[in-house]
């Protein structure tokens, strides 16, 4: 099928069909169908309040626009066509279809240049929220485990080996901290979303009087480009998303990671709930973390998202090119998995199973407690490069004895260094440990519970500030 | 809805629905449908040579998968549901419902692991033949346009100045040099797809006698994995295709930003034909190569898609991890772009309407012949450094007086050197300056023509080869 | 050589060389040591201030470490050693041998871990405002520029197609506007630089009552992690900065591409400043856009120092794991590469030879004034759908005949559309169709001059905030 | 220092020195000046035996290059300058100084474009044997440890939860096999690599009689480029390179996680040597897997080489530009990275101490036999998905009360199914287990110990090929 198309004036022959298809959005840009109506309402009203179109032709424009609207809820709208290229000329053919050609004058001061950019801004503009609000769901769930489990001790790990005990929901409340992160840059992300480019039409305004600041103000768009070339031709916002996304997602990967290595065999640190495992068609013992790996591997679609879109605008002459057409299934690909990840994390969380006795029977035969030992030591005024060479040497002897220092007799310790008295035993134990580490963000109960509390005040701001 | 899985044995409770979703693949992997019956159809009929099953459960389940490959191929197949999560699970569960619980026999000796690396290099290895042959018939439209122009003179650049002149076949001849590595590529890649997964059930292997040669054979692969935690886990050979694709991109971007650049105002050197451009909806006089912009673009998204499968393959422990699902839809979209725009890129150039006289024009005003002045005098015996001095000199001056070289009077020539005689006026002829160039690979006419036959060689042996 | 490590005393063996040198990073960590110093200098002042340490042994450690700081800037400090792997060690160890033993005190209450991520934080910290300090020149420039060329003409062009006549000025503040996106992003980057891991120790915290907010305003830090294994695991700020360099990157090699086309013998519109281009050594003509090349080709290394340190973080469980000594060099390379491209676009601008005559002349005979015909019949009434199409065939009449709108008859105008009049020859003249675009952000010179007070406030308005 | 540069002809004004500095390349390409030379005396003599130059200039230049390769090989040579930009003009800068003007006759015939692209490809194809040989190395040691561990059995993991158990042996092998095609892919990347470039001048060949096989028969080059265009500005080799790079460090994380996960207190299954291991600056007791952290963590700078590459040679117009002197760097890191890595690996992994008895314990007490069950059952005649059922449930209740399969009486197991007898308790021994997995590439003894002798033989022919 070889259809005319809407810019076809000096155009004499067709493309073929293959071509058509491999040139077509509509695939993937009708995604963004509700934003293109929304904008082309806000923008046929402010043609008429600037009286650059008469009412008559507005009212009617306007009519067909919310028709169409309504139809695209109800589910009701025709198919969209590869022969009507993108999501515009789509729209703009049912509205044809509808109204007659008044509609042909919907596209007055207005270029498929700024019409796409502005749909582009307005779906990113209002997945944002709705981005941070899921992360905040997860946040929730991190700190009702953080509150259950302050008391929890397990080993803290720096390259997988234990280091010193910790608080479990200290833990957790280091997730609630990255993710605080990644919510407040989906929040300056909006700063370059929300700016509205419609009016910039092709690249350069347009020499009727429109008012781009009415149709800023209905869409819900915080400013205005102020450069025309720039308008059309920015797609800052869109790599800001990505790279916020693929941030997000190495978080939830290095997350989902430990929940993998806790819930092997070795470790059994936790269970994950049946609900959110699944088994082997082969081996009927398995119980995987599926999901757990998924989200990790995942992480890496996201990458990849940004990568493309990151290449896609290199070396770009201004304004707009074709190759920004690729823009798009990149920034709903990483929506669709973010927000998928961010779900099944926060329900596969809220069920998860934790073996509180496996992880606090592991730090109690280990050498996790050696700092202590070695702080002792430099409290009682021994440099610590010294002090750390004494410990090292006592925990070589425990390994090949199998001999916790918590368990080694005085006088062996002693006859390691003789500024270790009895009350030794009292900083060795695990929980004491823990305990006592209340430097500003460290461990201690008392310290996670300083953080537990103010990420309370933090998710309490938030649900404020939205309400 | 709820599904009880078919590896639910031990599990208790299911997973949300969102969360089936967020782990089911049947939305992609769908696409191995094909190649997922072959595989059955191939491991039943070992199943039976070999005596592990009887041969009437064979006949029985052989019969059923043949019904439902006719029924994907007529496109009568039921529709595949989420529930059964991917492809293999949604054809036994169809085979279930056609022939009874006997189908739940063809899963002896395999395991989903083997299963779907089975699928996944079966459908590379089939892409693999047509990948090269669109390749194939790209370069067989360079060899004709190389071949009607290998007169056509037009400057040759660096750093998009103009260097030297040049044949335009020689220029056509440079893309069929680089397409012809790609090609190499990807049928190198065979050497790492065409290899037998199935028979390394979970990851070891299985303890009945089956046959893994005859399934490679009767599949056509070319090997059989000597290692069974290698052949789940190995996703070399879909990177390798993402890694051939995307240099294959990269080729054809620079041919894209050569015939922007070349389809603009300034050079007018080509007009692509009206069935490869598009206007804008604007601008009633824009004629703009959107379809070289789109393959442009496109190698975004190959990048992206090969970052995005190194990115999941990093660090993941041996042997197949859930992340490892992520691999497929990569490959998918890369086979989609690459086959697209070999097609298009195909259509375009051999709709391409040359500007001979424009290209020409530019290298009898340009000063792309001063290398001809510098080895003259280099020939004369002066040294070649001091002879490209000397023209520098010339060169500014010629730029300040609008003079090209050939047009300077003999005097101010010899001014500058006096090694420069009349003969120089021939050496200066940009045509004689490209039909001087006989070094091997050079662009004289001859050598130009000498690659032609050479391409043509090449062509037709791998016509034989296939033949 | 093998040389006993500080942290040896479990330790029976040591790495061979090749080993060692592996693992040291003194090669590239050696560019933080300002930064580690200060950060030693802090962490001592605030032992003595809490009485962790005796005043003495804090005054003899600060002195050695100010010995060391003034020996680091007159380059009097000993070489540092691949023996003492990294350049805490290195540092430590030069202290050891000015002041003997005590030296080992420094390290209370303070792992390598919060130590490295202390001088990483400061590092970047410390880049920020130079980075923006350099965007700001760049700025500077392109003002400049937009200010003497306001009225300066040239086609704009989308999809490198000639689309609508637009201020030269307009073009330079669309520039203007990308950085100061970049520079957003780069402020908004000092939220999350600007945070204190000093006293988080290895991971858990410490039992010294040390006093956090103390050091972090020693070192100028706004804020100070919450949690301590966050605080040794984040290296977001550096992603950040990765991606913020990668879109500035992505910005310069936009146009970067089209100074090296506008250079090109076909545009000439531009020509560069001799001190910004180079020769060919064998082509005595050339004058290449090298520098531009550079800066476009430079946006690679910095997409690869992103994907590097996102790859790098990708699945690491907590808190510190080696794999994280690799995020500093490609910070440390991408913060060169986009300080020498910003540095060499500013003298590249402030130099460049622009060719007004041969811009104008280029809008005089194309057809981008057609949208103005198509605007004129639109006012008049038409559908602009069916005013494109009308002036979609006086174009291709036009490109046929090698005649421009403005110089077609009236009579030929009128028969392809009645609603013609002779007053349609003011609009299509390119300079009243670049006046006329009055709308907010368009190209008349209006709004460029709006746009570029605008941009002086803004400039002049950060020159405050740092006064 | 303002340098009058050799192609200054038509310059009239110098680089400020801060742009010298960015655009200079001697900081890294004089990592070719071996090559360079190399390159330089087989052009001169071809120079000589096809009379182009005279027999005693020939003499003279060639006697200065071999001079100038006995200082760089004896460290004698004089520094580098920046003001001479790159390695070729520095190395032309010494033998001017050596011979006089007469040097300036080498560049005869001869441009930098291909000169760079001959250094590169030069130096790349001495990589590759290199590279090949250290591979060889870390396989003769897999070998060896394969060898050693045949009879050792873990539990092989998928999604890291026990599947069923397997021989170390094995699992070497899968490393072994993984290093097999890295092999394969780096000989093949010598096609591409190995092909002369020389004589190709700037861009399109040249005039003087130059002889392109001899000097790629003196430089060791399998072929020769056909086409001037795409010897210039072909830079596939290099990113095949890089790809290859990427995939064998990608082999090399995962064996690194695995080795990471093994030295974990909770699995213990192997201790790395001391000599491969670090510790902690405050924590007495660790003992850090900090090489094979550095390995996993390295993965991503070469990841980020092949996409700054992919990235630079995006888009670029024919033939040389300056953004392809981006191309060398990232390949001399990747170079560094994998060779450094694979020397590592290789000295890490024949220094393990493997911990058998842990290994084996492991899969005595897990329900990694429960394939064996099911096998058990579908060999008696039920359907393998009904097997599957049995054996979860069976597993189901085994969890609950710490029963493993084997040590449940037969009386519980008979009432979960009739096809049950005493001779199961055979098949359920992991030992008998592994044995028992003889399909082609299986886990068991026979099977490993083939795969063994098969990976000696391929060593073995690949040593005789090189002897």
């Amino acid at each position: 099928m070889a259809v005319k198309k809407m810019w076809g004036g000096r155009f004499t022959a067709v493309s073929p069909e293959f071509a058509q298809e491999f040139g077509a959005s509509i695939d993937f840009d009708q995604a963004m169908a509700a934003e293109d109506i929304e904008g082309s309402i806000a923008h046929v009203t402010m043609l008429g309040s600037t009286g650059i179109l008469p009412a008559g032709d507005v009212a009617k424009i306007k009519a067909g626009l919310e028709e169409i609207q309504q139809e695209l809820a109800d589910g009701t709208l025709p198919e969209f066509t590869i022969a009507n290229e993108d999501i515009h000329m789509n729209i703009e053919a049912i509205l044809t279809s509808k109204i007659g050609p008044v509609a042909g004058k919907l596209h007055t001061a207005r270029s498929r240049n700024d019409q796409v950019a502005t749909d582009f801004h307005l779906w990113v503009t209002h997945r944002l929220p709705e981005v941070v609000a899921a992360i905040d769901k997860l946040q929730g769930v991190l700190l009702k485990l953080a509150d259950a489990h302050v008391e929890t001790i397990l080993p803290g790990t720096t390259h997988l080996q234990h280091a010193q005990p910790i608080s479990l929901g200290h833990y957790f409340m280091s997730y609630f901290s990255m993710l605080q992160r990644d919510k407040e840059r989906f929040q300056f992300n909006l700063k370059h979303a929300s700016i509205s480019p419609l009016g910039a039409a092709a690249l350069a305004g347009t020499t009727f009087p429109i008012d781009r600041q009415q149709t800023a103000d209905l869409l819900g768009f915080d400013e205005v480009y102020t450069n025309s070339l720039d308008a059309v031709s920015d797609r800052d916002f869109a790599i800001e998303y990505l790279s916020n996304s693929s941030m997000l997602m190495m978080h939830l990967s290095r997350l989902s990671e430990e929940l993998i290595i806790w819930a092997s065999y070795e470790y059994q640190y936790v269970e994950l709930d049946d609900a959110y495992s699944t088994g082997s068609s082969i081996m009927p013992q398995k119980k995987n973390a599926d999901y757990a790996e998924l989200i990790r591997g995942k992480v890496g679609r996201v990458y990849g998202d940004l990568m493309s879109l990151m290449t896609v605008m290199k070396g770009l002459p201004l304004a707009y090119n074709k190759d920004m057409q690729e823009d798009k299934e990149g920034v709903f690909d990483a929506t669709t998995t973010i927000m998928g990840s961010l779900h099944v994390m926060t329900g596969m969380l809220s069920t998860l199973h934790i073996k509180d006795a496996n992880m606090e029977a592991a730090v109690q035969n280990d050498f996790s407690n050696a700092t202590e030992l070695a702080d002792y030591l430099a409290s009682k005024g021994l440099p610590f490069r010294q002090a750390h060479a004494v410990v090292g040497k006592l925990v070589l002897t425990g390994i090949q004895t199998h001999t916790p220092l918590q368990k080694m007799p005085l006088e062996q310790l002693q006859a390691a260094s003789d500024l270790i008295d009895a009350d030794v035993y009292h900083d060795l134990d695990p929980r004491v440990a823990v305990e006592r580490r209340t430097s500003f963000g460290g461990t201690s109960f008392s310290s996670v519970k300083a953080q537990i509390k103010h990420g309370q005040t933090l998710l309490a701001e938030e649900d404020n500030e939205k309400a």
